[in-house]
């Protein structure tokens, strides 16, 4: 029950827009959803895009802006005037034309602003520019629709209706008193159901009403709408003012930003880069933990070099240096994963010593397991002596990388540093070094060098 | 404005619950959000969250219920009586109380069933427990409010407020014909503001109605809600039948689950595990990737022992090991990480073969950059000729690398294979075998071996 692109539309789509063919775009484009369109739009050149675009009706047009892809639109916006962008401003929710403007210089904000026509729209989007960018102010919009405490049913019905126009979706009615203080909520289904002279303060619910304060961060906001289950949530200001809304849709991006962000963090891409970026922005992505990990190659290099001697004696001794690296790599970043996680979900009860108790437990069983069975392996495949120095190194490794791994990111939440840049080489680099010297060190004991 | 849990508040509430003090509860506890309510719960040991549970009122119960951590409502749900859970199960939406007894062996199921009095509830409930837990039809609820499309305005409003009482939430009034297949959406402010006397039809929208099939993955659910911008989406069977509907808290819980997982995937965590789970959990989710790692690392030591003879000659040949299989794990992460987000997203027109172009040309420049950084390093490390070799090795690893870490994923999901496993210890161990064969070979050949 939703429109499946094929190729072979696009195809068609290209011929169209490039021949400017508009009966075929009124019958093919036009009835689509804004959300298809948008994905359509992303696939064409930006001459093609402007044009369809311009031939769609003037309401939809702003559904399809924001749903283009962030780079497509940029470079869409980039080649209108000033002019055209504040037309297209016009049909946006505040929220949306000052996330546009914000990408803009001053400059340009100042000539785009003073072609909108309409002033109390202006209003909004300049004085939503104020907010942090991450914070909920960054992200609320100021349409939403109001009760006054004091008003009837039928008050509210003539109030709503013409509030109503601005506001694309009505999830929930914000009730405030006669200073604009957020006091509760009003679900239209109550109002529906109820008579005209009922008076909102008899039918709105005062209790655990849940707001965000301007100040508060985006995370944070899509923190308690998840826990509370909340489709929009009112956002006040220091006075407790109701002053705008955050609706799913935006905390559902924002939600699926921060998993693409840790999960490209944990990977070790260290700028946000989709798989549409130049190959220079890729690459440049990518260097910083490269060149991370070389100098934690150098640093082993360097352990490795002082047991040169032995290595020239028992060349067997370099056999195991990969599985000691990688599994001290591996041990490191799950415990770390594990703390990272946690972290993030907001974990607060769990006392930092019980996470590095357990994690310490975990290491010992794990290293247990892994050294016997590398004890048979190794044994195997030179002699005791060798799967012997490889089996403790290894317990020793298992055990000391779990309870880094658990240890780092805790300590970078503490000062403050995402802890999820933990997962990446850091750990892994500290790993490596003292891994190796613990190995090198068992093996020139038992080999006697 | 959202409750903070503190540590005080939770002991006071530990001994009030201990000592059975029905006043403190209902003063502190009782006038909470649920969500909260259920957090203080998850903290308490059974039998006090039990005593808790049951003093609330019975309407918010189910909320707490729904809201509790897993394994805590496992555990609570099994120390009731099947008695007891029917009594819950009423009060649950349809969708929730089918997640609760699809966790129930067939014959509880039954007697839990055989408790409910209400009829209708229960076969709902029946019948949800048909569809598989991860399509459309498992998520769905049977609560969503629907109207004809012959009703006037003033018989929808009667229907509704008779419907209304069942569903929760109310976003979206979905409009059906006489065969009860889904035609068209009605907005709850549409109807609010229309003439008694109007018919549905020439309200409701008909166009770019997006709907999913019961047999729809929960995974393309929560693309199309997602793309969509969608709170709710009705759910149709084959003959378009409106069957139910699944909201966007729902969607939220799964888009943060599937996160957590791919997350845990790229860290090496084969189960899903949260930091609460006990330690031998915990070790055995870790288990099958350290193993993994350990054959791993015996290939590589089997690579290195064929190059003994040279490591005896010119043990500083080992010295890089670290360097070579750290840099081709690196590289080969980042590859796949790409690839695979792009895969998740549902990214179809870029071909595979542009794909691996594009990789590959990030390999040559990401290459020739670290090899000119680490022929200076290594070379100033020993001599010129370890500087050659490991420059040329690690530039043929880092383009190979690329290669392999984007083909893996591309691979296993033409075959339906979860790319996410690709950037696990499968690609780092082809990494370290080829990496050290490549860089052995080198040596050997510019050492004269």
């Amino acid at each position: 029950m939703h429109f499946q692109l094929t190729k072979e539309f696009l195809e068609e789509l290209r011929i169209a827009a490039q021949a400017e063919d508009k009966a075929w775009i009124d019958e093919h484009i036009v009835v689509l959803h804004f959300a298809d369109i948008a994905e359509l739009l992303d696939e064409l050149t930006n001459e093609q895009a402007k044009f369809v675009y311009f031939h769609l009706d003037e309401d939809i047009q702003a559904d399809v802006l924001m749903e283009l892809e962030e780079d497509v639109r940029d470079r869409f916006l980039k080649s209108l005037s000033s002019e055209e962008i504040a037309v297209q401003l016009e049909n946006l929710d505040s929220d949306d034309a000052a996330d546009i403007l914000g990408d803009l210089s001053n400059k340009e904000i100042q000539e785009v602003i003073s072609f909108m026509t309409d002033e109390e729209a202006a209003e909004d989007i300049v004085d939503l520019l104020n907010y942090h960018e991450d914070s909920a102010g960054g992200m609320m919009q100021k349409e939403f629709i109001q009760a006054r405490l004091d008003w009837p049913v039928d008050r509210c019905l003539v109030e709503l209706r013409r509030q109503a126009e601005e506001v694309e979706k009505v999830y929930t009615i914000y009730v405030v008193d006669e200073l604009n203080k957020l006091v509760g909520v009003l679900s239209l289904k109550s109002l529906l159901f109820s008579t005209p002279k009922t008076l909102v303060s008899d039918l709105y619910k005062s209790k655990n009403v849940i707001s965000v304060k301007t100040t508060d961060s985006d995370e944070s906001v899509a923190r308690v709408m998840e826990k509370y289950n909340l489709v929009a949530i009112p956002v006040v200001d220091f006075q407790n003012k109701l002053v705008g809304r955050i609706t799913i849709d935006d905390v559902v991006d924002l939600i699926k930003e921060e998993a693409d962000k840790d999960f490209q963090l944990a990977s070790g891409l260290s700028e946000k880069v989709d798989s549409n970026a130049s190959v220079f922005r890729m690459s440049r992505a990518r260097l910083p933990w490269l060149l991370i990990g070389m100098i934690g190659g150098t640093f082993s290099a360097q352990v490795i070099s002082t047991f040169e001697l032995s290595i020239g004696k028992i060349p067997a001794l370099a056999f195991f240096i990969p599985l000691i690296t990688a599994m001290g790599g591996n041990v490191g970043v799950q415990s770390s994963a594990i703390v990272v996680q946690s972290l993030a979900k907001g974990n607060q009860f769990n006392t930092i010593t019980s996470k590095l108790l357990k994690e310490t437990l975990i290491g010992l069983l794990n290293g247990i397991i892994c050294s016997l069975c590398i004890l048979g392996i190794a044994s195997a495949f030179s002699d005791l002596r060798l799967g012997i120095t490889v089996s403790v190194a290894l317990f020793v490794v298992i055990v000391f990388a779990a309870v880094m791994g658990s240890m780092i990111p805790l300590i970078m939440n503490k000062y403050k540093i995402d802890p999820a840049l933990a997962t990446g080489p850091f750990v892994t680099t500290l790993n490596d070094v003292l891994g190796l010297f613990i190995y090198f060190s068992v093996g020139m004991l038992l080999f006697d060098l």
